[in-house]
């Protein structure tokens, strides 16, 4: 088995977001390595579709890039929470629609290297305006955006954010192979 | 300016593959927030098509998630490296092949919600084997396979790498662009 065993674990570190424990392990072949370890509670991104097939995009700063970003509704799961609530709630919460249909559409680790992130993509239809929620800090505007133009700022590389490069992609691969 | 201001900083770890800093910041609305970064230092993955149009997929187990996972080729900058560089060194010590052409395919941003990394994914061709040099401790199996078979397994999520993904997704909706 091509696995590495834990020799130790010391928690370097208990945060609001994130945690970070640095381990020793045994490699499969022998010897040891030092694994420094980000854990996440895991999240959800939102690809909400409005009737119009306009996809709701945002625009937030981000601190830790140092800019204001596009991205997917996105938020991390609450404890004990299913990913699909957590969509639901994240995507009323910053954009202020409820959605009747909520698909996941894909998962994935964002860096398995160092972190142990998961990311679930919902797909949103059905789309009815309830008024946002923004928790205290957050200040998010909201911009729909047509289906194309969507994809043709992740082509141009306006849109940088990982999770929201995967579900346009995604999506917009699943509707090819429809097409065939 | 929408923008989040340093208020104070604190480095809580400085490791090998990060660093972790606890700062304050200013709101733009006013009132302060905790913001936890983690460092990284960037780094690039390679997909690289043989001249079967094959692409040179790796298994690899990631201790972070406790699994062996599908991967590109991979590798985290050293300093003062420029991506390019960095992603035809990657291509070579973990596959064994050189490519004679290293095209930027995509740039983004894995996880901005409370990393810094970016990572460059460039398209590798011409490829000629010279053969493997893994560093200590790595263990990389190369798989090269069929571009469609490639796309089935990032639509079935038997591809759950973040990155992976998006390359693979990227150069496929190039290439259906290219159709129009």
């Amino acid at each position: 088995m091509e696995i590495e065993t834990r020799l130790s674990s010391r928690r370097v570190y208990e945060g609001q977001v994130l945690n970070l424990r640095v381990d020793r392990a045994v490699l499969p072949g022998g010897g040891e390595a030092v694994r420094e370890v980000v854990e996440f509670r895991g999240g959800v991104a939102i690809l909400a579709l409005d009737d119009a097939n306009r996809v709701l995009l945002i625009r937030q700063y981000r601190y830790a890039v140092g800019e204001t970003i596009w991205e997917l509704p996105a938020g991390i799961l609450e404890a004990g929470e299913l990913p699909q609530v957590c969509a639901g709630r994240e995507l009323e919460e910053e954009t202020g629609y409820h959605a009747a249909r909520l698909e996941l559409l894909c998962r994935f680790y964002s860096t398995p290297g160092a972190t142990n992130e998961v990311l679930h993509i919902y797909l949103a239809t059905g789309l009815t305006l309830v008024g946002p929620r923004l928790e205290a800090g957050e200040r998010i505007q909201v911009i729909p955006t047509a289906w194309q133009a969507a994809l043709a700022m992740v082509e141009r590389g306006e849109i940088r954010d990982g999770k929201t490069i995967i579900g346009l992609l995604t999506l917009e691969s699943r509707q090819a192979d429809g097409q065939k």
